[in-house]
Formats: C-alpha cells, structure tokens, sequence
C-alpha cells in the first residue's frame, strides 16, 4: 500500500513528542524516519534492555514494536493522544543480540475505527528479523478528535 | 486443568531468580503466588510504568504478562533458564488506572516443546480486567535442560 | 464480568439466522445457549470436519470460534449483521477427537468499536480444551446499525 | 529471507497431497507456486465460500492462510504429515470480494520446533490485501520424522 501526501507528523515533532511524554526519554528510541504510512524507530542498547543471557528483552521489543506502530499513525493521522493499542501480535524468531535495535512499521490498513500496522524488528544490519509484531490501535471517533489550531 | 504435586518453584525462589537477573529489580513486579500450573505477580505502579493521561502502560502490562507467564511455566519444570517467549497476543480491553496491577497466569498446555499460558490483567481489586494476554514458550529440549543438582 | 437483563437474540433466532444465511446449514452447529453475554455452540463432528487422522481440522475449529463469538455479541446488541470480524487469535493445545464439539464464547469486552470474546473449543465432556481463540469484532457505528422494526 | 536449493516438493505433490487428503478435494485451493519458502494457493470462489453480503467468509480466508502456510513449511521439509497448527493469528483488513483468492505464505522462520509464516490474502490482481496472518506449524520431533524412502 502507498499514501500520498507528507507525513501530517515530522521526525522532530515525533522525538519532542515522546520526550515530552514519557519516562526518562533519553533511554527512549529515537525516531528517524515518519513518511506517510511508516515509522522507524532506532533504540540503542543499554543494560535495562537485557535479559539474561545478554539478548534484547522480550519487553523492549513489543515496547518498540507498540512505539513505532503508533508513530506509522501519526504519520498519516497527526497528532492523535486519544488513539491507544488495543492488540498487539508478536512472534519472537530468532535471538536479539547486538547494539542497536530497529523497529520499521508499515500501516496495513486504517479505517474510521482501527489502524492495523506491521513491525519489523532487527538488529541493525542484520538480514533477518529478530522478531515480527502486529500491531492495532483504536483511533477516536470524530468528535473526540484533536484538532489542529 | 489442574495439575497435581507441588510447585517446582517457590515464591521466594521466583522473587530471587527475577531480582538478580534482571535490572533494578526494586522496580519489578513481586511475584506472590506461585502454585502448580499458575503464578500471579503484582507491580506497584510508579511514574516510569504510566502513559500520558495516568493509565498503566501497554508494555508495562505486556512486560507483566510475559513475566507472570514465565514464573507459571516454573511451577511445572523448575529453572529452566533456556526457557524463552515465542509468541505473545495481548488483547487491551479498558483503561488500567490505579495503584497496583495483578497479573494472574494459568498454564493452559504444556508439551514436549511449547507451554501455552493465559493471562489476566488488573488493577487489584477490580472487578473487570484492563487486558488479556495468551503467551506462549518455547521449552528447551530434553538434552538442553538444567539440570537440578 | 457479568451482563444484566435478558440476552438480545434467542437460541431459535439465532439458530434461523444461521440457516438463512449460510451455505449447507444443515451442516452448521447448532447454537445451544445465548445468555446475556455468552453462546454456545455445539457441532456433531462430519467426515468433511476431519483433517488426516480423524482429528476435527483447524479450520473447523476456527470457523466454530468465529461464530460462536459472532452469537455472544448479538447477546448483547441483538441482530447486527454488519458487525465483522476484525481479528482472530487462536491457540490448538491439543488433538481435538471426538462426535461432537463445543465452542463456548464469552463477552471480555464490549466498547462502542470493538466487542472481544474468549472462545473455549473442546470434545463434548472433555476435562481440557483442544484449542482457545480471542476473537475481536468491530461493531458498526451508530448511525450504520440496524434498526429494530 | 531467501532459502537455497530447490523445494522439497513440488506442485503436483503439493496438489495430490490435498486432494488425497481432504474431504470435497475439487472444492479445495489449488496451489499454484511452490518454491523453497513460499507457497500460494489459488481458491475460485464458490457459494460455500460467502457469507452474507457476498463476501469471501472469514472462515475461508482462515482455512486458505492455514493451508498455505502449511505448503510453505513442506517446500522446506518435504512431506511431513505429523507437522500440525499451533497458532494462527488473521486481521481482516477489508472486504474480500471478487471471484479468485491468493494466498501468499512466505516463511519467516523455521527451527527445530516451529515454523512460522506470513500470509497474504488478496483477490487476484487487487492492490491491497484483504487480511494478513502469522501461522505458527510445530514440527515433529526428530525421532517423528517421516521418512522419506
């Protein structure tokens, strides 16, 4: 699927967007791509992303996974705080092992009620996908819509 | 299902296993059931597990589900730390809003290769469930296992 | 959870939408229950429900899931046939042998968007599940439902 | 991720193995593409095939992503009958209506356990996909192994 248009979100205002919003942001994944219907996010590995044995946890990725599926939203929906998750499918292929992680999520469909995107996680580089999410937001109805000033 | 004979695991060993091995585990949910086929753990909500607008995080509670599940595969095959997630479904039913969060895992199917766990989510106390996870673990093979000493 | 008042669709009612609109209906389960947020459905096991082996196929069991989640939604709104399956979740736990089989769904959540059931498949008097699905609905907004005459 | 060496088995024994296999076979899914993989069924759509409204049911789309991730996982192994379902996840995208489906399985993992394939169903020569599943095979054990003579 393709989108016509800009992204209605740019990379800076995503980062000032999760910065802004969440818990110690510079452990946080930065955005570094939002074009209509795809988001990528970018996390560095620290020790709070282990698990034993010295992979990526599994909690870090569906963190990302949930992340850079809500900013393939935004792309297409701008800002949208009302919109939350509300499934999220991951399969877990292979070992997470290396110092950085990137999520790309692709939008599969958005409708008036749910927007279904797909994520790709991998070790940068590598050519395979450490694992692979589904993710479902549930988008505001109309009249609970932000709106732009 | 029920399955007989006592846990392999206690509550305290599960509460050790999770402090060393993982990071800043004063931050952990405490696991405080541990019973054959099923184990619950419970987070004391902090500002690092919240979201905008005060709700419990969707990792937060995705991290929960994988972990309650993992203690509940150990109250059936003991430590197996070769033990890891292979897929995990998590359904968000209601906004999760309070101070502490139950997350109550029951082993549906254990198998020579696969051990199927649901698990239910909550603010302790509530009478409905913020969401609803089916996670499933790859169990290591026979000649891969730990071996008790 | 626990839903007041009289289920929205009776077990006959449901039983003539179901032959009315699908094919070879009398092929189909028979629904057994409908109770304000539950439906059973019980399906006496044919030769075209078998894959090799005589174990009822995994399409069937997921084609009893989908409808029984169908059924125990319109418990709650009454008959809607524009409501459609947004996403379904199933789990086989174990070889599903046997004359007859039982799909019980039960209403997690019911929003304005989306109505999410818990579906247990299993042999008629078996102790365990042969499989479980998490089927999710999108409900049609307000002004696209049915009317009742 | 791309596989060597030729499929394990070819078209004509994909389509002799269904048809020997299951109930109504000229009703079945031809398969159409196999090479090491990635499988693709072609269904011409019957009346048994609908649902109310003249859609292409859930439950076809369900048992044509099953059967075709199940293909996909026999380009790598050979014919290996023991190989069973073990989760199946389906978002419905949109409305699947026209008079051919394709179902596109591609593997993206394959272990010693598991298999694990992406799905794509789409009317023939439509640009977008009506729904997308993640099938999840286990594979027998070694010692289950069929054995080729």
């Amino acid at each position: 699927m393709s989108y016509s248009g800009p992204s209605k979100m740019t990379v800076d205002e995503a980062n000032s967007f999760l910065s802004a919003a969440f818990y110690r942001p510079d452990h946080q994944a930065k955005v570094t791509v939002m074009e209509p219907g795809r988001a990528v996010q970018r996390l560095e590995v620290r020790e709070e992303h282990l698990r034993p044995g010295g992979y990526v946890s599994g909690p870090t990725q569906m963190g990302l996974a949930d992340s850079a599926a809500y900013m393939a939203v935004m792309t297409l929906t701008g800002m949208e705080p009302m919109t939350v998750t509300s499934n999220l499918n991951i399969n877990f292929l292979r070992p997470c092992i290396g110092d950085v992680v990137l999520a790309d999520a692709t939008v599969m469909k958005i409708g008036q009620a749910l927007a279904v995107m797909d994520v790709d996680i991998r070790i940068e580089g590598a050519d395979k996908a450490a694992s692979q999410a589904i993710v479902t937001y549930a988008l505001p109805r109309e009249d609970q819509r932000a709106r732009a000033t």
